[in-house]
């Protein structure tokens, strides 16, 4: 563990998750698969928003050809995307919300976290793309996360030619929310999710659950799991002192339950 | 009735709704809501267009947060999102389309209501926000008509922070089709409603209805939907002299039917 | 045959169909829904991408609107309208990537023609319209398509309106990939065709049949598809070349199995 594949930093409730393998452009290979799926598996009970972050010019470049081309049977494979999926649903179903920090190249299965993650900030000097067409290989399980983030002409224009788009074409398609100077990227993560570690964390919670959820939803469907999520919000402290502390024009003092 | 909770005017073939409680930034109060739904129950028969409107600084501030702090039964909170999310369901399947005309702050469920309407028209002051997680509440059911309307990273975003967009983003991210200048607001609204207005009611009333009911389906499902729809606006009088207009190069004469 | 409803070239792997009544703005008459779906089903083998092009002034302008006129029974315009819609499908469901070359005005069916196509460049003097409620027939089919590739509150101010959008804002809404200049229209579309020729025919056709079926399936059952589909074309002859040509740094030579 001299070496981790993932540094876990747990400071004033944020999770910061930084990719570390920036030689191997932070390769989604098995060791780093296992390392941020037991990251995420074991965030300490007090962390409130999770930053996910990376060392060198890479975020991330996806699957890690090398180890890949070294087996042939399509039950490693199977295997494989398996568990990278059960990785991006992680991020979609833990309590926490996750921020992609991402501060270079982001490609195929790391575009994908991009996409997945429930918010991103980038530098101006990331580039994205779902480039595993130029390999042979269709960005097929990127595919899931990108369209459902950017309209669909966009990302098959992406996934049939492999191409790049810079930070400011990410951020006007939608599929991260902003992108800001390289100096100042750290610091911006940071100060977003300290605006939302201000909120009540069992708003933060219950929504984040709520709004996957309904989104798979027809209209009817959504509004009933909407309706009764809100009004099981309704029961806890924090919205009691929330309104209290709004029509006596105060900050609201949360207990988070 | 001397001070109503929403002023309905019906000229030409608009209903328009006004929103009358300007001191309380037009909140959702039991009042305001029975109100709203009571209209939209009983359009004239000859209303063409709904519009959404509202008095003074606020479209629409969301739920009255000091009505809802009398209560603590969940039973109340969920019978009150069931009718809040029954009014926003309204909305999309009278016959009528719904334009807001958006002049000031709409949050929380006002934020809803924009979303919900069928069209949007905004002044340029008009700001917009899914503010209840400041109060501990997580806007869950305005979740449902915004994650609709805006990509799910912006939608989350909003959410998450709470904060504020203003109405060019509002109109870069497809929450409202037009950001107009203040004084022309209304007029612009009237414009657009009488563009509608001028065209066949069978079509803008069969075209209405299924073009929610498509986007729900698959794409095999929505096509025979939509084909069967068609063959029936066919045998419409509107269509046969449309077509002939059309052909004729003058203008038809619909007799909506 | 002297004078085709559809011209089909190929050439170097591109299969170019041109709508050729252009005196007729291209209309979809019977005769031209049959000639457009023959040729997608006839495609030479060696075909790898479609060019969608048109003749005259318009791209398409829709349904023959004289033609329907002599008809009023309703079973007929069923199988019309069901007749057009498997056209749509076809273009969906074909190996090969489509690409609308769109020169014109593009409206109603021509316009969904446009936004099924997996990709599409027009010209800056291209237009766009749904305008079939300009003749008291709203556009429901067409609004299958739309409404899939623009976010809805515009694409229902179009289907209400019938008013034209023009390539630029075509562009910024995603209905197409790029707005170029008339004289390198089809040097545009040619270039993007041999930039997914370049590719893995494998990939290309693996990749195209699951992205939309992912599109219609929840998180959970879209990663499923995806995995497969991934696993499937990590069976295939040009990943292991392409792999071994990336780690190698030279070009790979895909035999396209």
């Amino acid at each position: 563990m001299s070496n981790p594949f993932v540094i876990a930093e747990h400071t004033d409730s944020v999770s910061r998750l930084t990719l570390n393998r920036p030689d191997s452009f932070n390769a989604l290979s098995e060791g780093m698969l296992d390392s941020l799926q037991h990251e995420l598996d074991t965030l300490p009970g007090d962390t409130r928003v999770v930053v996910l972050a990376a060392k060198g010019r890479a975020f991330c470049a996806g699957h890690d050809l090398k180890e890949m081309r070294q087996h042939t049977d399509q039950a490693y494979f199977d295997a494989l995307f398996k568990r990278c999926s059960h990785l991006m649903t992680t991020l979609l179903t833990i309590r926490q919300p996750v921020i992609a920090e991402v501060q270079g190249l982001a490609t195929a299965a790391g575009c994908q976290l991009v996409g997945t993650c429930d918010l991103a900030v980038a530098s101006t000097k990331a580039t994205f793309a779902v480039s595993g067409i130029d390999v042979g290989l269709f960005c097929s399980t990127p595919s899931v996360a990108l369209s459902r983030n950017v309209s669909r002409k966009r990302a098959m224009n992406m996934l049939m030619t492999g191409e790049f788009i810079n930070a400011e074409t990410a951020c006007d398609w939608g599929l991260i929310n902003q992108a800001v100077d390289d100096a100042i990227l750290t610091e911006s993560v940071l100060n977003l999710a300290n605006r939302i570690i201000a909120k009540s964390e069992v708003a933060v919670r219950t929504g984040k659950e709520l709004f996957y959820k309904q989104l798979e939803c027809g209209i009817e469907d959504a509004y009933a799991l909407a309706g009764n999520a809100m009004a099981c919000n309704m029961m806890a402290y924090d919205v009691g002192e929330g309104i209290d502390a709004f029509i006596e024009k105060r900050a609201p003092e949360f207990k988070h339950r």
